[in-house]
């Protein structure tokens, strides 16, 4: 719990907005794994900022020195420490809003649980920068996963009132992930990015944010991952997703949507695909009892807008416990959607490693 | 993970659909706390069958026997262990699908786990028997919590396409979700209880199910609980809240409708109640930066339609691996959810223990 | 912690000494596993008293009855909850002393730390009874690890000051350690026990009780599991081992006796035996950098004499915070050391397959 | 487990003898704590090598970074990560031995648990160099704890067969223990430390080592810490305790000198203290039932001789598969026992802060 999580597979995640470095510790990685660096960097540069106009224009280089479990390129199966440096924090932007609750932040709840001790620089220990080491350890997990031939990918389904077209549960195929991973603003309609630059442009104008849904994708896991109840693949990763600041809502398969279909509707048929058992749709999202079946899983992962907007709005001082009115400054996202992706991708990537590693294979 | 879950609160859940008993063991809990097995009884009834024309006509009293961790009526501080015996199995129903399998159901995905050793009577394991004695560790749990001035309640938000009004996330209270849970059709407008009712009616007639939305609340819930990242509220209760048969979404506060909001707002502006620091709106649901706000916690669960059906689906038979058709016989609810009700607010309140009793108290 | 324990495998203990019964959850167990219960009852009956001069003469007759995860004999690979009935509970023999508290005994610790809610009666959760699931949790484990080659037995090394011959911790065998397991009271050079029973009886007569040293191996550990630092198998067995009550030392291999050698006597040579590499003594207690090295291992247990004696003993009166006098009365054993015997193999045994189900199968 | 471990107190222990840096994150701390680095390095230079000439005379100067969860010199409550670059590794001492596995070491069952991808330089992770970050976390525990009255302090039973006198487990003192931890070479008589210099000396003019007995005592714990079974005081410290490497045996109280007593001699009579209840003895080592008592907390560490000893030794090449000879070359210490006092003390204060950090405080 808390910054550690994990079973066979460990993490370890620290650091704050404005110190000297965030980082993780990721235990229970088999050893031998080559570790391609570069194709690191390639997933930790999709959630920088400042590549893109929709992003902050801060520049963090985001490079990571792995400081331990890694020996002539290779996974050594002790624990491996990745190590981001934060550079050109600019803590004066923030020091005036040190008592003034940004809202929508986690400014009062950090407060209080900390009692008033927590650092309060960035947002802290609570900041999206935390989410930079989450990628570098999804990274190396998508590397592991590599092995067992499940490919993770995922599209902008939606921004403020902007939407893709829907990923197809059932028909979603690796190439079209690996296709999506390669592009800044991945779309199964590419037409659509205007439109959704459009509504954060206009946002960003009006100092204000924007959110959205991002749908992500696993394909080639195999049947019988997880477990029932408690260590369910929907427990695992949903537990893992809810960990990404802005996220509020998350969906398997049909989601919501089953709601209002009926049992015969919803229900997936089984079918013989050569030797293999599939089913002919996928409401279920690739989870059934909690328990891969071997087709995609598909999650939808609903993302708040920014919380940090420029226009002005009504809080309290902590300090002096009166009313007071913020106008949040400084270099924000107006949507931090796009640079979500891969976030969301590497809790996707991580619970299903640490999935795989849970199974008997006595 | 798996049957076991917790960190200073720990459950372990064990049983089968058509074993001797169902169960759970649960760990942690403070000594001295008197249980009101009346209290129990009700919220145990709340989720048994055959009281409700709504749901399947057998009979399963679900009186618990708790053989440890009581003395003299109250918690002694050491493991309680609730059993719950399974009466009037009627396996002789199932043992010809046993091989065929339903689509919906963990048949598939449990017989490729434990490589066809699994119990497949009733959905052994998997069954949604093992949710009874999740209430029953829910109403322990909702007992402790009453000493902290916690109430948690919920109400059928949907059932198919009919509609309850929606719970007002800022304003609901400690009132309103006690008598929610003195319905026996908890809703916040009654008069959606005969439309509701007729879509069950419509979908029993046609051997049919239907699935729906289930809407939870946490009162009084002070500010401070959880934690950032991996041991989020949001993490820990859809952690839990997925454990249950047939989840297949879960959101909090404004969940995926704040993504078509814009910043401005989706924040909540802090406000001064008197001594007390607040927000006027509550779209974080109660949750900010993982911890809690001292707002109520609100919570939106997507059920699935009950995958057993008694119309024909295409299947597969795992024996012959031929293409086959099945028809569900047997007692089954064409639709669970106003039997969700007390699993899911059963989910919240434990999930809500751990994380008080989590609270460093130092 | 507490009543659960586990990563991979998973324990969940409860019960109390004259509760209605005491069991375990064993979850994580593969499927597919024939349980021979007549091999479990074996095990059982060794623990139990009632046999033996040396023990209690109480009767329990400790048969178990599985509730869950076994289906037509054999694992399912869902929890498996045994329960064990308390028979024969004689509760006023002990309510007299509930607040005269036990010197040796867990009466104070147990009444601060639960504060004063925990069951008094014979010990209440601290009670050795709490040891019969734990033997059939070992007894389940055992016949798990049989699959794997591993065979685990123990010997009684001394009670009070009379010795048995000591385990040859290079030498020991699979026949060695079986042979022991057949034995009522199980020694490597049986002309031992009149000696040890001598010893018994002359406490029982004084009114007092006597501990001892028991060695326990395990043959056919592969090299190669658990972990460097916190999972080390010593950290594991231990951590099981010092569960037991009245375990007051563990040592592995050399143990203690190693801090007298000279490091060019207490390192052991590696050589090659045929194909197999392999040590020629084995000092390390088959154990280095906390991995196994596929030497036997060994590991010694010390135990104080039981605490309840029925000489009179000085304390104090919880209730008048006054100096009191007691006399433990009721059928205790004077010496624990034979019953123990199983009750360490098992904690072996448990620390062993959670070792074996921790390993990288991929 | 692996190289991570604990409950609400979690730690994440990282790093190879020849890497960039060791290094450990800890987790759970409260907040609020003031860190006097000052003394934190005072007890890393007790641990560090080269300030003795019973020591490896490498320099190491063991400077720590805290990189996160300190801000204005406080704990922030969020994960507190601690670096200590490795400097001055002189790999090519250690690439000769690649293959030729020194004894005693982790050289072979590392090899094969992680299928010869462990970084072999210098131990890599199995190497004592990862108790210098460990010594760090105990630091700042022993901070921690001193707010709750509890000090924890250690002297040098034995070196070899040299011996001090021995610890009173029930009159031990908080100033004896501060003095003690002054000394460089802690002994309860100061005469004796020619004598053990002796054992070492000469044991590095034969090119060998030998071991030693540390005892370690925590005055000031209350009584109610810790669980019973699983969590015991004993399992949790022990777990901690085997972690280290070297350590072959641990007691607590009398420890195996309990098991040659009558239960009338071991068993500790309670007494009225003032307002207050404690025992006349402490042969219980300050722990009953697995809780504590509010005794000293007493508990000795068996350590064996350094295995790298310059003395000729019989293994085999890894590579050759074939018998080899084995002479360690490098900067070794004669003999550890000195080094490792504050690493058990380490040890010892991380078991008991997270046991005072689960102690219900609601």
């Amino acid at each position: 719990m808390r910054g550690q999580w994990g079973n066979k597979l460990q993490l370890s995640l620290f650091g704050e907005s404005h110190g000297e470095a965030v980082g993780v510790v990721i235990d229970g990685l088999p050893a031998g794994i080559a570790l391609d660096m570069e194709a690191v960097g390639q997933d930790l540069a999709r959630r920088s900022p400042g590549r893109d106009p929709t992003a902050t224009q801060r520049r963090e280089p985001d490079t990571v020195r792995v400081l331990s479990g890694l020996y002539r390129g290779k996974t050594t199966g002790a624990p491996l420490c990745g190590l981001i440096d934060n550079v050109g924090a600019r803590s004066q932007d923030y020091e005036a809003l040190l008592t003034v609750m940004r809202p929508g932040h986690a400014d009062y709840t950090g407060w209080v649980k900390y009692k008033g001790f927590n650092d309060p620089r960035g947002g802290g220990h609570f900041s999206g920068r935390l989410t930079a080491p989450l990628v570098f350890a999804g990274a190396v997990a998508r590397q592991v996963l590599a092995r067992d031939g499940v490919t993770v990918g995922a599209h902008i389904q939606s921004i403020h009132t902007a939407r893709d077209i829907l990923l197809d549960d059932a028909a979603v195929t690796a190439e079209s992930l690996d296709a999506l991973r390669a592009m800044r603003f991945p779309l199964l309609d590419p037409s659509v990015e205007e439109t959704m630059r459009d509504e954060i442009e206009r946002a960003r104008t009006a100092g204000d944010s924007v959110g959205g849904v991002v749908a992500c994708a696993a394909v080639g896991v195999p049947a019988g991952w997880g477990e029932p109840f408690f260590g369910s693949v929907e427990s695992v990763l949903a537990g893992l997703l809810f960990s990404i600041p802005a996220v509020k809502g998350v969906s398997f398969g049909g989601g919501f949507g089953l709601t209002t279909k009926l049992g015969s509707e919803a229900n997936d048929p089984f079918l013989m695909d050569g030797e293999d058992i599939r089913t002919t749709t996928n409401h279920h999202g690739g989870i059934l009892g909690g328990i891969t079946s071997g087709m995609p899983i598909t999650v939808r992962v609903g993302l708040k807008p920014t919380p940090s907007i420029s226009r002005t709005q009504r809080t309290v001082d902590l300090r002096t416990r009166q009313p007071a009115e913020i106008n949040v400054g400084g270099r924000h996202d107006p949507c931090i959607v796009p640079r979500a992706v891969p976030v969301i991708e590497s809790a996707a990537l991580l619970g299903l490693l640490s999935l795989a590693l849970e199974v008997d294979g006595r």
